[in-house]
């Protein structure tokens, strides 16, 4: 399959870490499988370790157990064949950098891929900034007759005052169009269908809005504690890991205004505006609106585990959370007094992500004479973004039989079921937007320090002890504290999903 | 399982006729069966036939091929134990009313009945005028000390002359809240279900008006000829047999406004105002807004059939309707200008009765540039009245992969999911709500009148011969002439229906 792409080469930093072998080398392969790659490219990985070419490909293709190549063998060696490896000293060094400079032309010759590179830094954040910067003092970042790429992995920063200082250290030297900052839930199909759903069909934007919708839930669990990572997660916590990013990224397609287009500048300009309407949660309202929370002992799907302060890595008295229930805000026109709610942890009962919109009842309740039905009718509209993908509608209907009886059942419609092909991983899909250079799904530098700026202020109030840590047992839904956050607001709770939506009976006896 | 209907007799005329033996005594049994039935309760038919109490019970019960009484036959016995049987000369003579009150009083002494009586009437419509009167000279239709009530089924009229006629006349012997206008669509679980989708739901009703609506499509397809029955079908023809009657009411509740209270006042008035704000089609509209057809030979589902006019008793030269396909709007607030489809036929292709409503697109094309998706993107919310009562809803999702391509995709619900009982059937749980005096489900005297308004100026304009009588092979989908009638409306077209909303693939191959 012929396509227009670029040639390209994609030099991968760090290509011998986890995140390479688990992820990027494996959705390369996707698409090359798939005829997605332009007909000249290369792949250069790169990293301290010292590997010839052929060692590198034995170790991120053949040997390599963390990609799943069942069905495929047929194609490796020809793949394998685009791999090339450099070694570096420290990744900035000045040296390293016109080695890799002299590889890269070479390659270029040998290949004919032309000046046009993707560097793509799947290194620990403290050589974002560094490795750009030794990248342009050879030029390699505006190489002459052809274009170059930076792909940044998260975390972005760790608060607005450094994602803005990277920024800056970044577009000193990219320009913005050029930084693709990758957030893997924006590869998900079930993230940009949400834009599908909402902006593609007569029948639910209509809805979609203060005057219909109760409350809106985004539920981020997993099953997983920390494992051996304690040391590394204990910096982060919840909020930064899973919140500032992934689910604000969520939470804008869910809420956003309809673009003008179906483009980059379109869209991140609307999700920008969306970030710019969240209403900050500040001081006493911290301890108010948001939950953190730290798993004790218990146990999950997977086993006993040892409570988070006991993991490897963790000091004894770590308040890092492990989940976060939060309550907040949007003032905008079309979302005013309607309590969003999200909620992520880690050892929770189900991994699972979902988005629920829960609508407003009808005005009037008119078959309460046959039924309590008003208190247990919510509709609801479950957009499932992992795993299972698909949607589910709950309403009520008649019960067969005398009066108006009303009972909530529900209709629903499986990704799967869409196609035959597998659903694309998130980094093919990404990957190849960059290859295009398309934007679209990478966040934007100012959208990424508006996100932060909504974070800040709650991790401070934690730092200052200014709002309780709770706990709750591994293997439970969280800590009670998370329930009240629904108090007063009308109606409406936490929507603990079931393990399958596809499994999930219908219905219960009547 | 005790329950608080009071007391009655149920008196049927025509009784070993064939609505008696297929549905009615039936439908009788499943309210005995599922204990429905008042603690003291009869059942006397009444025709001219000759039979004893015994022989009765013989021919409606244990010989009654059109009862299907799998499962239940240790029932049986009691049952006809409550069954009895009085002949009659003429059904309407001074002498046979005297007989059948002395019979009534005797049973009623025996049973513990007291005086309460329902008579149904499942006789030819003649008699609808004639009974009642006969009834009330021996003070049948006002008993004292109890209640009486009249069940008659259809046809109600002719036309809105002598269905005005024929209310005056009952309407001078009985009560009009006494008056059970038979309508077994109304006993349809799918189509009262109509009322609670849209008023004990959030999310239907918003989109259910004008502005969200594009059209609305009634269709009532039979696999079915006349057969043998073509003498008593060239008198009435599609329009009187399916439309005036059944698929009015099925729009009355897909269009009604919302009722105060879920009970007859409310319920009735509003579709009594739906049917007033019906626009008349007149003259020369008759010929542009609805299409006639009768049906030649062809092969369907059941086999070969021979055309209309050549089946048993139907003239050479017969121009009786076997299909119509009309177009209509209701010129009220919420239907101003949203075009109304109905059609109707026999010998179609499959046999199904389903409600679609089709909503506006969205008013950008946002992902136009990745497909054409804007001409295949309908959304659709399919009602399906019968078989497989169920819902679906297509809308648009994103196929998997680069850009925002859209595809069609449908969620779909069934009523079976519902309960593992059975599906209740029309005629019981309409003759319990007799028996309970809650006349909902039955037509309203000024409602059919103004049913038959709506109905009067189409029959006219045949009878002048103003409009053209269309033909469509047996088997087909009806004649061309109705695709028309979708001209000029900016989108939509008729649905035709898969064979089963179940079996339906979700997906054709991407």
């Amino acid at each position: 399959m012929a396509n227009t792409l670029d040639s390209h080469i994609l030099i991968i930093y760090g290509a011998s870490g986890d995140l390479a072998q688990r992820k990027l080398i494996p959705a390369v392969f996707d698409l090359y499988r798939g005829g997605y790659l332009p007909e000249n490219f290369a792949l250069l990985g790169a990293s301290r370790t010292d590997f010839t070419d052929e060692e590198f490909r034995n170790k991120v293709v053949f040997e390599n157990d963390l990609f799943d190549k069942e069905g495929h063998e047929d194609k490796l060696e020809a793949f394998s064949q685009l791999l090339f490896y450099q070694d570096l000293k420290t990744y900035d060094g000045a040296e390293d950098v016109k080695k890799l400079k002299a590889r890269l032309e070479e390659l270029g010759q040998e290949f004919g891929t032309g000046s046009n590179y993707i560097f793509y830094l799947s290194t620990p954040p403290k050589l974002y900034n560094t490795i750009p910067k030794a990248l342009a003092d050879v030029g390699l970042n505006k190489p002459e007759g052809g274009w170059s790429r930076l792909v940044v992995e998260k975390p972005f920063g760790y608060d607005e005052a450094s994602a803005r200082q990277l920024n800056e250290e970044l577009q000193s030297v990219f320009h913005e169009n050029d930084i693709y900052r990758i957030d893997h839930y924006l590869g998900k199909e079930t993230v940009q269908n949400l834009l599908v759903t909402r902006f593609a069909n007569g029948f639910f934007e209509p809805l979609w809005n203060r005057n219909y919708v109760q409350s809106i839930q985004i539920t981020a669990a997993e099953t997983v504690g920390v494992g051996s990572r304690g040391g590394y997660y204990d910096e982060s916590g919840a909020l930064r890991d899973m919140i500032q990013n992934h689910l604000l990224q969520v939470l804008a397609h869910v809420g956003m205004e309809p673009p003008i287009r179906a483009d980059a500048y379109s869209i991140r300009g609307e999700k920008m505006k969306l970030f710019q309407a969240l209403r900050p949660i500040r001081g006493e309202q911290v301890a108010e609106q948001v939950v953190r929370a730290q798993y004790t002992a218990g146990k999950t799907k997977d086993g006993e585990v040892v409570a988070y302060r006991d993991a490897e890595g963790v000091p004894d008295d770590s308040t890092t959370e492990t989940y976060v229930a939060m309550k907040f805000f949007i003032d905008n026109w079309r979302w005013a007094g309607v309590p969003f709610f999200i909620r992520t942890g880690k050892c929770l009962p189900l991994k699972v992500t979902e988005v629920v919109i829960t609508f407003k009842n009808p005005p009037q309740a008119l078959f309460a004479q046959y039924d309590d039905y008003a208190i247990k009718c919510d509709n609801q509209l479950i957009i499932r973004i992992q795993p299972d993908e698909g949607m589910a509608m709950e309403f009520g209907m008649k019960v067969p039989g005398e009066g108006f009886r009303v009972k909530n059942v529900d209709m629903d419609f499986f990704y799967r079921e869409l196609t035959t092909k597998d659903v694309p991983e998130s980094y093919s899909r990404l990957l190849l937007d960059c290859m295009k250079g398309d934007p679209t799904l990478y966040a934007r530098g100012d959208s990424v320090e508006q996100a932060w700026a909504f974070v800040d202020p709650i991790l401070e109030a934690w730092k200052k002890e200014e709002a309780p840590l709770a706990f709750y047992e591994a293997g439970t839904w969280g800590p009670e504290e998370a329930d009240r956050l629904w108090d007063g607001i009308g109606g409406g709770c936490w929507r603990n999903p079931d393990s399958s939506l596809t499994e999930k009976r219908h219905y219960t006896e009547l």
